[in-house]
């Protein structure tokens, strides 16, 4: 939406959320290292023609069915029921002329009972949210008269499912939250604090076998238990893994990796491998006119011979730049209107260029993998300068400058007053 | 709880939030002025004692009830339901020395019919986090395709009730937003939203008549309705008033002042004018032994010919600050001890002087009323000056210094960047 041309086109965006979470960072407002408003950047900022210009729009509203033989979209107001009875969803329709499909994907649950119910996932600002209200509300919890030692630690037992970027950004996050704020200001019951980490293979298997090792090291240092095993069941006090060990616990997150949504399933368009929408190699819905998908959503269709590409960010904004230099493409040579696109040279497919994987592990550190893929040999980089590129890297990819002053001020505050701790 | 010498005392704090508002700058939180956190103080960082002094502690829970005899209040953890069914609120008891009761107020409905249902307080950061998702969330929803001109001007008709300062000033904010950040950021129904403020007397009756005047004259200025009436009756989506006329809204803010809380009017205590804990001239609650109350909470009783002082937050502060004082010398007289103070001389009363009033009026206009009561004579400002004041004054009142930095902060954004829009 940043880069579309909106001397030629009108941009209507319709998305349950009005804002764009930086997810890379949001692992560090858990714990109150970063602001929850510093992830997070309105729309309106990212492409203003929406605010004002007179055919463009923003409207809050999930997508239900999509129509392309007539280039329509069907869609409801999202009115998150709870503010007042009295907002029934609004059925309304958007017709385009092209249509590009980014919605994301959800975190997958592999169909494991009470993971909905009992763990909350890390995907939007309102999950960190509810992480860090939980986390304070059982550390007070914890320091009330009459509390069993058992269910004490119980309470403060943390336990993360998922040894990918995010549950290892999450879990160092964690551990320096207990170093140095809890071990502060939590004084009477550091003792009952613990970090679990659950994996069923390695942890961060997409890296560099030296920089999972330096994980493992650094993150046991950090008093991180690492886990190998596989969840079997979630009840509300207790996970029982495949073996039939019970684990007690008084948070749990979940960040086993994401799979196609539900709206994403229902729709009947040819499908990548893992039930992606399929694209060709310029982000086409080839089956259908002027529809285009990319990110999580999206992946190439089994006959372009590409492998579909990970749910990473930096795929994401590739493709998002591409494809608007690409509709800014067709629409100057004349195809910007619904079913005049089909003689237009599209010039050059999407190519994703790997440039790296950076995950940190708290204390200082990080690690940085800049091999172009799994198998490929290059740099790799652990420790405080991996630490610094990190953060550096991150600074300047959170989309505008008052996010990024205020990302640099969080950080600041942190590190002098330490993190926040008011439960609002 | 600041100033109390942890030498002498062990400190625990019960309270159903682990944190103070600075309710002053509450309603510049609504519109995105300021942050949340950057009004909110957590306690742990007001007297660092209760995160690890042996003794001393804070639970996050409410106050059942009290028992005089044997020194003990009965207490019940806070769990707030949503997060998990499985937290049952705990029940304990704290044996105490020493009491103050510090509860505060609730705000006042009058009785009316629907008030808790439909509108919205303006009292904890939780109220302030709601009018600003329902104000975003109705600005949004009225830009849907098909919403009918009737129901877009009710969804942006903001309607606040009671012309006290919370009342002015938050009506203030809100036309400020209107201005700079509504006309560019909701271009499409800008012309839609309007702000009524609606007072059965006069807006700011504590102030000196020039003073009202003004303000009058700035929010009509700025496009807020002053509209003199009763509220009979609120329903989901209109309000009535006492003659009859039926007002559409779509956000409701109810400011009308404060009672006593429901765990007040239960305590069976002398109570003051006004249904307050009564209390005497060194602010004890002279029918029980060590027992005090402070604030919004507590009146002088009628036999000590005082009046009872109004519900704000320079009283509340002076009469903290007070105690904490007397507690000190009731404790280094050897009087710490539950029943040992009976023969402790305890040296001054309180004594109540009043610095002034201020309130803002947006548009970088406040006033300020330096007299000390209603009928005295004294200097009052009124404009920009006043304006820089009111900054200023709340500035260094905001408990601590990360706080401060950050309201500069946050004032400083607001100003280069516009107000925050994401709703998170």
């Amino acid at each position: 939406m940043k880069s579309i041309d909106t001397n030629i086109y009108d941009v209507v965006c319709v998305s349950p959320r009005n804002h764009m979470v930086f997810t890379p960072l949001l692992a560090s407002t858990c714990v109150g290292t970063l602001e929850f408003r510093s992830v997070a950047e309105p729309i309106g900022r990212i492409q203003p023609a929406i605010s004002h210009a007179p055919g463009s729009y923003f409207f809050l509203a999930r997508c239900a069915a999509l129509d392309p033989e007539s280039h329509t979209v069907h869609c409801e107001t999202v009115t998150d029921g709870t503010i007042s009875a009295s907002l029934e969803p609004w059925k309304f329709q958007v017709s385009y002329d092209k249509l590009v499909i980014a919605l994301g994907a959800e975190a997958s649950t592999f169909g494991i009972n009470g993971v909905k119910e009992h763990a909350t996932f890390l995907r939007e600002v309102h999950h960190a949210q509810e992480i860090r209200r939980k986390l304070l509300l059982n550390l007070m919890l914890s320091d009330v008269p009459g509390i069993s030692e058992e269910e004490k630690r119980r309470l403060l037992h943390c336990v993360v499912i998922g040894g990918g970027p995010t549950g290892v950004e999450f879990s160092g996050e964690l551990s320096d939250f207990i170093t140095s704020d809890v071990h502060e200001r939590y004084t009477h019951v550091k003792e009952y604090i613990h970090v679990t980490l659950i994996e069923a293979n390695e942890i961060l298997s997409s890296f560099d076998v030296r920089l999972r090792q330096y994980a493992t090291k650094q993150l046991t240092k950090s008093g991180v238990r690492l886990v190998r095993g596989v969840v079997k069941d979630v009840q509300p006090e207790n996970i029982i893994l495949n073996d039939g060990t019970k684990v007690p616990y008084g948070l749990l997150v979940w960040s086993t990796g994401v799979g196609p949504s539900q709206f994403t399933k229902s729709l009947e368009l040819p499908k990548s491998p893992g039930g992606r929408i399929g694209v060709d190699e310029w982000l086409r819905v080839p089956s259908i006119q002027d529809t285009f998908a990319i990110g999580d959503c999206s992946g190439f269709l089994e006959s372009t011979q590409k492998t579909v590409l990970p749910a990473l960010a930096q795929v994401a904004e590739r493709q998002g730049k591409y494809l608007a230099r690409l509709l800014n493409q067709i629409g100057k040579a004349g195809g910007g209107y619904a079913n005049q696109a089909k003689n237009i040279d599209l010039g050059d497919q999407f190519v994703y260029k790997h440039l790296g994987s950076m995950a940190t592990v708290g204390r200082y550190k990080a690690l940085v993998d800049l091999r172009q893929s799994k198998e490929a040999k290059g740099l790799s980089l652990a420790g405080f300068v991996s630490w610094f590129i990190w953060r550096s890297a991150y600074l300047t990819r959170v989309v505008s400058w008052r996010n990024r002053f205020y990302v640099a001020i969080n950080w600041l505050t942190t590190l002098i007053f330490g993190r926040d701790i008011s439960r609002i």
